[in-house]
């Protein structure tokens, strides 16, 4: 789709996926918080009760909500945010040219979002209005209540499974308001929830909630436009993004971002030192503290939820990346790496915390550290230079928390297994249990085109051993920019690994959507089983290319193995034979044995 | 391909892989033995030496063989089994309509494989012809030395990584033909290599060597021909399938099996039990030992390397599956299993298992003892069934060993992370370190259509924790039968969690090729990335949609950050700063800096 076609053409994806509705579980303490699940019906015959699971879709799957991307969403927490008597409109910062890469006097060619009647909101001076600040002063607000109907999922009577290993982490049976006010209070998680951007459903990143993953966008100077980017945030979210990340790098960044936030019900995180960079032409050496606060203001009007910031790059450790196999890959990091050289000093980002600090309180934006020496390879995993860089991440986390300001950090990048637990356990040591935010990690670098795969296996392990969100890789890792089809492919594995995180940790609401599934797959609900699935419609496809006729969803075997072999099908008698007592039923088994199959064998020819 | 077209008309892949040339490396103690390897070659300006890779695919890459799928291949190995003097021809068990699953002068429409001139070997009466009677005489077989330089792919000077963690396994520096013996002599590895199957280049199974990985093909009764499983063996031991089991259910399976093996390089293994059900028209109370027995021999003629035997599956377990969620999910296993109850008595593999040691041991076929209660959903994993068959297949050891027959044991299946170490510990102990053959295992149930992802995670893990082969998984598990492009997807997910679990355990020759191509990454040799990649055409298919114009492939930067963003420039550019020391470069590096960018630029707009 080219540039500035924006609006009443452009369509993104809408509609429920199969099987599946909206419902709404109302807050108690707070009534006019309403939380969306997911509610997948299973087959009437199967007395089977729906499956209710976690939703980031917000309202695109929605069939009641008209979705007009150039109105953006409904801002659900408008007036909680006011609510609170602690937030005043401000005048906004005037936009430039050069927040969208273009010289002065420059017309873009990309059509603006109408912000006409919506001013920027501040924290009154004095006021400290984040999420940590309200879990500290023991209130538990709209946003923690919301968080902790979503996490159980509606549910109640939950139990942890009790043959979980969470690695010391505390996973309570039941997620209340009050257990989330005190996981906010004590650092462990957060809430990225910008007040200038309303439009979020309120979600939590910690180790003792269920493990989130992130989804990164954005254009580059070499391709893309805002409506691609556009689609492929609601893309990201239809199957299951928590997060999003903008990290676009070319021209009209500040306007993409605009359009990406007010039709975000997801956080939205951004590396500000991007634009920044942008501003002075790509120049590291003549990035200024300046041009940054700028961006950061800029970006935390806009409603940014959080920020990645490289400020643990010291000038003391680069040296220690001159010996890698592949040196400083985070771009990030590379840039404050070449600004320290430059100038011979250190990294403003470090010295100038405070200050960030104080902005980024004032609009409740959320830390997130970056690991700007991060390992590139598996041979420079877990050395001097990430390590020397986590203990300053940990440092700083102090100092954000003194401000109020809550934190979340960047994890590598490319580990192999052996070493991937030692990466939580000192994160979790230095950083004084603030989330861990992990990309992937990499267990091999052999796999160009399937880093999906080989990030998967890491994500899921460190995902088990106490991250909170993983940050998923595409399968155009190192190769190329992600298209629609990577987006899904990123999504989809990175909520196989989460999930399997929360499975191995005994998480209460993991088990049900799994023994729900396996349940169809044994009776041959094939329908179900579909519809139970984190891909509901590859599930359905890949069945129909071996079986396509209809008949074959009732089918009581499949493909592989045909009636004759079917494991699940013998199964069933078994079980029924085994619990009516074996001595007696020998003679009667095998009279009924045949019989089973005769039937099954005209079906079969049915549908060869 | 309809069938009935093989023969010249039938292409299966051949070629050599990019920049890849076979190269041989000769034998010590054997002259004779020549070790095919692959060698990728590096662009010549890098100055970085060919990387040696393991290759598993045979002549079929070899560009100065002529394939002829109807000749089939060479027989490497015959010389040898014929040196050792202890077989003899015997005249060929009559092949019958029922071996294929035909009606009494019912005539077949797959074309034969023309065996003429060739005759089965069997051992000599009184000899004991099994790899593991030759190792336990001290004998360093031409087998045993081919594998040991093949594991070290013929380098010297190897070391074993001192950051691995092998949990206890025992990995050389250097792989030697006496290490190879004593591992076998042992019960530690097997080398699955029937006296019937000379065509095979030597394998070993152990958790003390490379972390293997098997392709299961086969027809079912539902769809599939000849061609396209002598095609998707070729396909799968191309991208590196270590063995292929043939799991054919449908007609024609003994033709269909005699084409595989006569064009394997790899050891090829089959469940016996499913060829005997046809024999019986599917009813598995008909199954009789003389059926089974005979079908035994049957296969064991024609060369089949490892024979998957339920026996383990006995009559007082299977009530412990009646409360399972997904009940009997193998397929032999649940066909003993209806056995049992039919007859009410003890599985006949079981009761006659010495008697199937003796015909094993004729013609050196290893055991695989098939887990046919491994659990077929999380809910199911590490119950009582699961392992009371497991200690059972330990006893079971004993008998194959006493009998001088290899063995390796099969393991599950779906398991929850937490879940998966418990099986290798109790595998080892149980079954006194046999080599462990696993399939996964899944970590979850609720991604149909993406299960070689979610098995590869665990995958990964228990190689890692001591698994000594992996079975792969495909997309269509569950769903359907693979084609050619699951098979390649089930066998390069397998490759990553193999090769991540020998990094982890600091295999000696793991590390070499990653830190190659992190090289190749870090300096902009795309060529030389692809070409170390496990799949160089997905690699450069990837990076060319974003990028395709062929100068980009020489650009100093990617499509993913663009020039100004890119990492790994400005990385490079801070390792020459840092190592050239700092203080005095200041001024030098920000006069340069500006002007590397300038040069850059100018190639990105060449190129966008």
């Amino acid at each position: 789709m080219p540039e500035g076609t924006i609006g009443q053409n452009f369509k993104v994806s809408t509609g429920p996926l199969p099987a599946s509705r909206k419902v709404f579980v109302k807050g108690t303490k707070h009534p006019d918080v309403s939380v969306a699940m997911r509610e997948i019906d299973l087959t009437a015959s199967s007395k089977e009760k729906p499956i209710r699971v976690y939703d980031t879709s917000g309202p695109f799957t929605d069939p009641t909500v008209t979705i007009d991307i150039t109105a953006g969403l409904v801002p659900l927490r408008e007036r909680w945010i006011r609510a609170r008597g602690d937030v005043e409109e401000c005048a906004p910062r005037a936009t430039r040219p050069e927040d969208n890469g273009l010289a002065p006097g420059e017309v873009s060619t990309v059509p603006l979002f109408d912000r006409t009647g919506r001013k920027p909101l501040k924290a009154k001076d004095g006021k400290s209005v984040s999420q940590l600040a309200y879990a500290r002063a023991g209130i538990v607000t709209p946003e923690m209540e919301y968080i902790a109907i979503r996490e159980n999922l509606g549910r109640e009577n939950l139990k942890l499974d009790p043959t979980g290993e969470s690695f010391g982490a505390s996973i309570p049976d039941i997620c209340t308001g009050e257990f989330v006010r005190d996981e906010i209070a004590r650092g462990r998680a957060i809430i990225p929830a910008n007040i200038n951007h309303p439009e979020i459903e309120p979600m939590i990143i910690g180790r003792n909630f269920l493990v989130k993953i992130n989804a990164n966008i954005g254009n580059s100077i070499v391709t893309s436009s805002v409506a691609e980017e556009v689609d492929k945030l609601v893309w990201a979210i239809r199957w299951g993004g928590d997060t999003v990340m903008d990290l676009s790098t070319g021209k009209n960044i500040h306007t993409i971002r605009e359009w990406i936030i007010r039709n975000s019900p997801v956080p939205i995180g951004t590396v500000p030192i991007y634009q920044a960079l942008e501003k002075v032409n790509g120049a590291a050496e003549d990035l200024t503290w300046e041009i940054f606060r700028d961006t950061l203001i800029e970006q935390a009007e806009q409603g940014v939820d959080y920020f990645t910031i490289h400020a643990g790059v010291r000038l003391a450790y680069i040296p220690m990346t001159a010996k890698r196999v592949t040196g400083i890959v985070s771009r990030g990091g590379s840039i404050m790496a070449k600004w320290c050289l430059a100038h011979h000093k250190e990294n403003f980002l470090y010295t100038r915390f405070e200050e960030i600090c104080e902005i980024m309180k004032a609009y409740d934006v959320s830390f997130s550290l970056g690991d700007g020496l991060r390992p590139g390879s598996t041979a420079d995993a877990n050395d001097e230079a990430q390590f020397s860089e986590l203990k300053t991440l940990g440092e700083l986390t102090q100092v954000a928390w003194k401000h109020d300001v809550q934190v979340m950090i960047e994890g590598p990048g490319h580990v192999t297994m052996q070493k991937i637990k030692e990466n939580m356990d000192l994160q979790l040591k230095h950083c004084d249990e603030a989330p861990f935010y992990t990309l992937g990690p990499l267990v091999t670098d052999i796999a160009p085109g399937y880093d999906h795969i080989t990030s998967a296996i890491g994500a899921a392990m460190i995902g088990w051993f106490g991250t909170a969100m993983l940050c998923y890789v595409t399968p155009k890792e190192h190769l190329g920019l992600p298209d629609r089809d990577d987006v899904k492919d990123g999504v989809i594995t990175y909520k196989i690994a989460a999930h399997a995180a929360d499975l191995a940790k005994g998480h209460p609401t993991a088990r049900e959507r799994d023994d729900a599934l396996s349940r169809a797959r044994f009776e041959f609900r094939w329908r179900d089983q579909f519809n139970l699935a984190l891909d509901p419609e590859t599930a359905e496809k890949f069945h129909d290319q071996t079986l396509p006729a209809d008949g074959a969803k009732l089918a009581h075997f499949c493909s592989m193995c045909g009636p004759k072999f079917c494991s699940m099908k013998i199964s069933q008698e078994v079980r029924d034979y085994a619990q009516a007592g074996m001595d007696e039923k020998s003679d009667a088994f095998r009279k009924e044995g045949g019989q089973i199959y005769k039937v099954l064998e005209g079906k079969a020819v049915a549908i060869e």
